[in-house]
């Protein structure tokens, strides 16, 4: 049995892409240049159910999870399971960032949002798919809880840093490479990412 | 001016209800004989737009929110705002409890949850509102974060608890008296609550 990269989708800075993985390959999110978040979203066939990070952490009872666990739908059926995490760090209890985390906290009325960017995504491909924030897991996201506070600091991954998740489900996928340059989310220098799949032939 | 109680629902253990509250109005949830949790969903007018735990935690930049906090919707407006709170504890991370939850980790089709409590009482109120279980707030939910881990205590309040809230708009909002009766939740013994709206005259 030899590993095939089957499909690969990069994704630029600041936008996000789409990518189908059927149940028994593997979905790699990596980060081409380094110390950046992808906001990860996906759905079954029947796109009412679909990944939930909240239920995900109620089933792992855990905050973050690990190699090893599985990643659930918002009706409890596993989606994933994480094969390779070079991070270990990731954040599932904030929701995405959206226009409105922008116009309220900064002030900025058109700053670009991993929700416009994913919707904008699922429309390209003509995906009509339900979609609201706290449906995206945010991969790699360095959030700390301290004395109950929820801090964001800068990532410390390199270039490359991967997490691989085999799919126990047939999957749409959609990623967004996080377009925050004003908290240290992504380094205030979002970068590109890719979304790979494998299988074995 | 002079507080009233404007209307009171009882919510039988193990079941839910609904109510109304004006902005301007305080909505209180009370837990009538100690020990309980309520799951708590809210709508505006137009119902695609909800109360968010999500959200809020992303906007209050903490996990728990407190007297003075305001609770936010998915689109980050600030819905209600904590006057008083004698529990002090709550659980925003986690969704309702649902049937998946007793099927998958007890073994049993037929208990009780909060979803389908809710549910149950919005088609009895002839409200046709969108409610997934990561729109719930678990009010007074005793669960700890102990290295990485959520655990579920027993909660340690009181016949009588109460959290009050300002409204900040018109809402419609649903209380489910949680009927988790095989974990510490509430204590091993479900018991009833109520929603109180109070106005001044």
């Amino acid at each position: 049995m030899r590993r095939e990269l089957l499909r690969e989708v990069v994704v630029p800075a600041r936008e996000a892409r789409t990518i189908e993985v059927e149940a028994g390959q593997v979905l790699a999110v990596v980060d081409l240049e380094g110390r950046q978040v992808g906001d990860l979203a996906a759905w079954l066939r029947d796109p009412r159910e679909y990944l939930s990070p909240g239920h995900t952490l109620s089933c792992l009872t855990k905050l973050v999870p690990e190699v090893g666990d599985e990643i659930f739908s918002n009706h409890r059926t596993p989606l994933l399971r994480i094969v390779r995490d070079d991070v270990g760090r990731h954040d599932l209890i904030v929701p995405c960032c959206d226009p409105e985390r922008y116009s309220r906290d900064y002030g900025l009325a058109d700053h670009p949002s991993c929700l416009a960017s994913l919707q904008r995504a699922l429309a390209a491909d003509g995906r009509d798919l339900p979609l609201e924030g706290e449906q995206c897991w945010n991969v790699f996201m360095n959030n700390r809880h301290e004395d109950g506070r929820i801090v964001t600091h800068e990532p410390e991954h390199g270039a490359g840093a991967t997490i691989e998740m085999e799919a126990l489900a047939d999957l749409v996928v959609a990623l967004s490479a996080c377009p925050q340059d004003l908290s240290p989310c992504n380094a205030f220098d979002p970068t590109p990412m890719a979304l790979r799949v494998y299988g074995e032939s």
